[in-house]
């Protein structure tokens, strides 16, 4: 992919400690808005870093469920500026204004009203409702894989020592997809924790391969409701993250069967739903 | 306010470390959604930990300008369940489903169309055009004041060691309000680095005391666009965040002379905008 904007702009800053002030040079993570078009009609507008506006458009409509198959996408639209292509999808570059995004879908696509919640009527919003509002939509996750607790364990310092642009600005999330083995098959960075989770979903549909059976989605943060509801959405079943899950989160995860760890470090992890896919 | 349901409910999770397997109990982070309504018409679902409902329905109506002026709130509906109360302001406790907010409003508040974004025609959406779109709505901030950025990087520290819900989880962002002696004014925790925000400047409205002059915004995670934006709407000078600032965080900031620091830890910190307000 072209990069015709740096992911990763520098600013002079001033810089004060004990020693007094300093002047520095440094680097930003790169935030600018992005309008995600459905056929040309605008859908919704997300604070994202640019790059991979492709992969984050089709993963965000995956787990809204407007595009549930690969197929139903005839092409998408970009500006010219962004510089994406992808080799397996029509994409035109040229008929769009930077920040823009546009998905075309055939019949079959299903035009959400914001899915589930902006035009929610007064129906009782809770948890519960949530939940099973989202069960109309998937399955529980099938058994299996079973992997190592140490092996899973490793897997957010491996997937922080390929962050290339959090070395760099010390402020991005990561999403990162492994195999059963352990081996990184994606990793996205993002400022936003659910644009790198989708911006990973999206290129495994692009790629032809979701469900995702026999993974594990990484995520550098914490583990909310809506991490665990796009794994589901993916159908991977394992979810690993740095930070603490919400209570939802772990509803969610229970009511999918999908194994939910929390706090995961080298050498330890705590298990909030299905433990079954961590071996004794 | 009487709490009906708990912030940080408890769990049973299965701990693996070096040592093996073990049972212990955790406290998690609520996160439930909230529906925000206006004037009985839905305008908004978000993910956030319940309580202090108002003030995050007043804030966020803040900042979207669609409450320019306190006078405008003529009363907010909620659920019995959720326990909420507010002195100064008529609040109706039976009348909705829990998780719902109602904000009745008067002639002169601004029916938004999700202001800004989500019905955004195809208009060339930018960074810069951000940032130009929230110039129609604010002004920039006036000088003052002028603190001691040792002082300012104490503040983080400060925050944490009142984070009650934190301490629970492990898993909660928080916003605090100091005024410009260092002094902590306002604490909000959430799920959300928004929400607390948001939650905040809602308190501040329900006081009477927007916009706030000569006070600092401090947040547990980084500083982006939005943490900035609604800084600005608050009319708060100086925002120091725990972690990076976006590329458009900073723009934003200089547009509004915001003083803008990063990396804010104890003895030391960045300035990314107007670092006139901090003294030699």
């Amino acid at each position: 992919m072209i990069r015709h904007r740096p992911q990763a702009p520098e600013v002079v800053t001033r810089r004060w400690s004990a020693a007094g002030w300093s002047q520095a040079e440094d680097r930003l993570a790169a935030e600018e808005p992005l309008q995600v078009l459905l056929d040309g009609e605008p859908l919704s507008v997300l604070m994202r870093t640019p790059g991979h506006d492709v992969e984050l458009a089709l993963g965000l409509l995956w787990a809204e469920r407007v595009v549930p198959e690969r197929r139903l996408v005839r092409e998408v639209l970009v500006s010219a500026e962004s510089g994406e292509h992808e080799p397996a999808l029509p994409v035109r570059a040229d008929l769009l204004e930077s920040n823009q995004v546009d998905v075309r879908v055939g019949p079959g696509a299903r035009r959400p009203a914001r899915r589930s919640f902006l035009s929610t009527s007064a129906c009782g919003v809770c948890g519960a409702a949530t939940v099973e509002a989202l069960a109309l939509d998937f399955a529980p996750l099938p058994p299996g894989p079973r992997l190592d607790p140490d092996l899973v364990s490793r897997l957010p310092a491996r997937l922080r020592s390929e962050q290339r642009l959090f070395d760099q600005t010390g402020g991005l999330h990561a999403a990162g997809l492994f195999d059963a083995a352990g081996t990184l098959v994606t990793l996205r960075e993002d400022i936003g924790r659910h644009n790198a989770v989708d911006k990973v979903v999206g290129r495994a549909l692009l790629d032809g391969r979701l469900p995702l059976p026999g993974h594990v989605l990484v995520v550098s943060g914490r583990g909310g409701y809506e991490i665990v509801q796009k794994a589901v959405a993916a159908g991977i079943p394992i979810v690993a993250a740095v930070g603490a899950p919400s209570s939802l989160a772990v509803a969610t995860a229970r009511r999918f069967r999908l194994t939910l760890a929390g706090f995961v470090r080298d050498g330890r992890l705590n298990v909030y739903a299905d433990a079954g896919r961590l071996s004794e």
